[in-house]
């Protein structure tokens, strides 16, 4: 298929950034790969991979010429980037980001790249990370089947359409709906699986030490996520902290009806909790298996 | 080797007990495994299974001639199943459970099972479950690499070697303690998780259907167990009920916790509850790899 992009360049070559950078050259979407890093350890692995036709020490350099940029550093550093890059982004450049927060990305991104600019910022969270991080574990196929949400505010239908494509060809179901209702959504989706998997290793750090003997798959499922890099989602607690305060409000709602059908007298309502719940859970199953 | 039982019987032949009866067969443990179920159709699929040698419409009738006994039925079924089939087990019978929780069932092993009685009952519970249940879903490497609670309680030492002999020989870690002891840990690495992906899932089942579609690994991981059989896990969390409140009781800190985290101008705290989580879930991968 011809290139979607002739050359693209990714900043922040992490777990996510990497992924990207294999992805595209190995479906032909991109012509040629570009990175930026501020690690020297992460720019000298990215001059040894096949991806990456180039590595930069300076991000604006880095965006000149390019045709697609992918912001993919930690959501604190976004905002920051566009800003530093704007200048260097010309005529039908598209930029979109992966970060986990939307907000005041697209606030800035709005802001840095108004529809007088010649280059297109929407902002896109492919659901496809992981508790790990770095570009060691990079992985071509980390997209396939996941969702991206997308945040398009008042661009333009043609870069829309182009960042659509861009998505579906990496192998996503596409998602959109504005930035603040996709802060809503993964408030409670996503930051809230991570903050409760959180509290339960730290309640359970507390506990005897031998007591860890006894972790079955079903913590090690319940609390892989709480594994990730503390500073990341700091960031994105923060960032998000107002729909993150209202996900944990629910819980302390969810908490509290725990403890009323425990204080009930008979089964019922404990049943109709945990009914309730594998209804569910059952649910985002049987989604897996029509996408398969 | 010699077979460790000559006769075995396996009172209840869903997930664990049908993973039992394969693994003992396969590891040529036990001459003969005879099952016993209250459900015709288990009964005809254990019927046509390699691993079972005779199946039983009555369980006192299964325990006879028996010297190994596994009762493997949700946990409100063992105390009166004990009371039933005490007076078929004869000289040189070792019996005992996998349920969940350890204490009431143990205090009725205790009564039923008298050291004046011919029989032993001693606990345990191989934390070896899955969120299916089913004799179709029944695998023998269920427990390789797993552990395996074990609650003597005042048994004479030969019992108790040979059932630490049966988990070993099974493939499982065996971790000796109380059934109070048993009870108090298991509400915390098994149930409270599980209790929390059932209050997380019953919470998210009233947002928006929609939002299902931005389900990411992360929550998937954190929430399978919630797709659990609601009964099961309604006696669980009722036979277990002191000790699940005092795990949810933690949950309330760690939410406080969060909230304070917050609460706090600077991003200390919330750097210091997620490091904290993340060395406690590092640890148990750790733990994982040492076991390999």
């Amino acid at each position: 298929m011809k290139p979607l992009s002739q050359k693209t360049t990714i900043l922040g070559a992490g777990l996510l950034g990497g992924s990207l950078g294999m992805a595209l050259r190995q479906r032909g979407l991109a012509k040629e790969v570009h990175a930026w890093s501020p690690s020297e350890r992460t720019r000298k692995i990215c001059e040894k991979s096949d991806w990456c036709s180039a590595v930069y020490r300076d991000a604006a350099v880095a965006c000149e010429g390019a045709d697609l940029v992918f912001l993919c550093g930690p959501v604190d550093t976004i905002p920051p980037l566009l800003e530093e890059i704007a200048p260097s982004c010309g005529e039908g450049c598209l930029l979109t980001d992966v970060g986990s927060t939307k907000a005041r990305i697209s606030e800035t991104g709005s802001r840095v790249f108004p529809s007088s600019h010649a280059a297109t910022f929407i902002g896109s969270h492919p659901m496809a990370g992981s508790e790990k991080s770095g570009l060691q574990y990079a992985d071509p196929h980390l997209f396939l089947g996941k969702t991206c949400i997308i945040t398009p505010t008042n661009q333009s239908s043609g870069p829309l359409q182009r960042l659509l494509q861009i998505w579906k060809e990496l192998g996503m179901e596409t998602f959109e709906c504005s930035p603040a209702e996709h802060d809503r959504i993964v408030a409670h989706m996503s930051h809230l699986p991570h903050g409760l998997a959180a509290i339960l290793c730290a309640v359970l750090a507390d506990l005897p030490d031998d007591w860890a003997a006894c972790a079955g798959n079903g913590l090690r499922d319940t609390t892989r996520v709480a594994a990730g890099d503390p500073k990341l989602w700091t960031a994105i607690f923060r960032d998000n902290e107002t729909a993150f305060r209202e996900s944990l409000k629910r819980i302390q709602v969810g908490l509290d009806e725990m403890h009323a059908a425990l204080d009930s007298p008979d089964n019922l309502l404990l049943d109709e909790l945990l009914g309730k719940a594998r209804e569910y859970r059952v649910g985002l199953e049987e989604k897996d298996l029509q996408n398969e």
